[in-house]
């Protein structure tokens, strides 16, 4: 599958006084769209996830009104390590403009949490189906 | 105690594009106070309470601006019934005026969350000290 | 049109420590549809646009859990006054059950906001597009 | 004044379903405390600020419960360029370890918003007055 195209809306809480979507809006659809590429990656399941975000980046190129339009994102993996994995994203407004790149490192846990776990055999062919290379 | 206040930070966040606050943010505010309401009721604790909101109300009186002074949120138990209770709330800003008035209804849950239950006699006393006369 | 359907995506971020939508979100839901709403009363714009919510009601019938499948609004207008509107919702989940109602009243205001002003002719007769029965 | 201080309320709504406070909502705390940062060093105003954030990094050291008590963010401006400066943060939770790192450049804009203009020098002078080494 390697990137995956996903619809997202914009919801006008979103929005800031400025009448622009909030930068911190970005981070809740790039997290929607990890969870959706996750899910379809591992094949329709979310269950033994047991992973947390250590790390996100963000960059900003373009400011976005409001639409009732659904803008889209295109993401996918683009590292695979021990126990960690990067997903990348980029999202563009319903004109096709890209609006901003995101990329998040998640580390994967031990079942009680209390420390990083290599990524299973299977957690890792499913990120291998979801992996391109790096923006 | 009977009526308790807590002062309430409003987030650029919670701002809409005309600059107000908005009108779902409220909910958010009564929702924080009212968890410090139970918190101080039981005596500095969450730690038994399975509870679920089953109707929200909220009426708003002015428009607020984003300030960076605390709001203030007057907040008490209206009613308590066999296995339900009402938490009603007033919201005023940093100038003392009154912006928006909540009142919320719980249901006590069983421990598997199937069904109601009557509440505690812990559980009554607790509310019976945070209780006050409807608006 | 009378009564319109939208579909509505629940966000991981929606989601409360027990798993549940929170129900605060659900204002959210109500705020999105109700913006799709008048801009499908109004043909397709919301320019003109200057009200302000003054009360809202919400009832949670069962509780929702995340899904990737949308969820379903049907919303309408049930009550018509001079300067003033009643909007309704029902929201259901994948599987058809009734989560929620929503109820929220809405006064139109002047181009200064200064204060509530009559609805125009054009806005009664969008309004009246989209009027339905109280449910 | 360099690096200031400022207690952050971590709200329930922040939560997520494993009962931490979702990496989103940092992007929120470290948005408000920047904006403290600058109305402090701007002498108790924001009125003439028009600015962009065009980059965002978080990292995560270590996972937050709910609390009732606040948190703190340290913030500091650690770069002035000619038209963007970058405002860093670091977050610890009540009992005091460090939970969160923040990096946000912001672009100063023309009146009209088209694109990037010089800082002026009364806004220069103002984040030097906030402005630190590096972390």
């Amino acid at each position: 599958m390697a990137r995956r195209r996903y619809p997202v809306e914009v919801r006008f809480a979103d929005l800031d006084p400025m009448g622009h979507v909030n930068n911190v809006a970005y981070l809740v659809y790039f997290q929607e769209t990890r969870l959706k590429l996750l899910y379809d990656a591992l094949g329709g399941t979310l269950g033994d996830v047991n992973q947390v975000v250590v790390r996100n980046e963000v960059d900003y190129l373009k400011q976005m009104a409001f639409t009732l339009e659904p803008a889209l994102v295109e993401t996918w993996v683009s590292d695979i390590g021990r126990s960690s994995y990067t997903v990348e994203a980029e999202m563009r407004d319903a004109g096709g403009d890209l609006v901003a790149r995101g990329r998040t490192v998640l580390v994967n846990l031990r079942a009680d949490g209390s420390s990083s776990a290599p990524l299973t055999d299977g957690m890792r062919q499913s990120l291998e189906l979801a992996r391109d290379e790096r923006a």
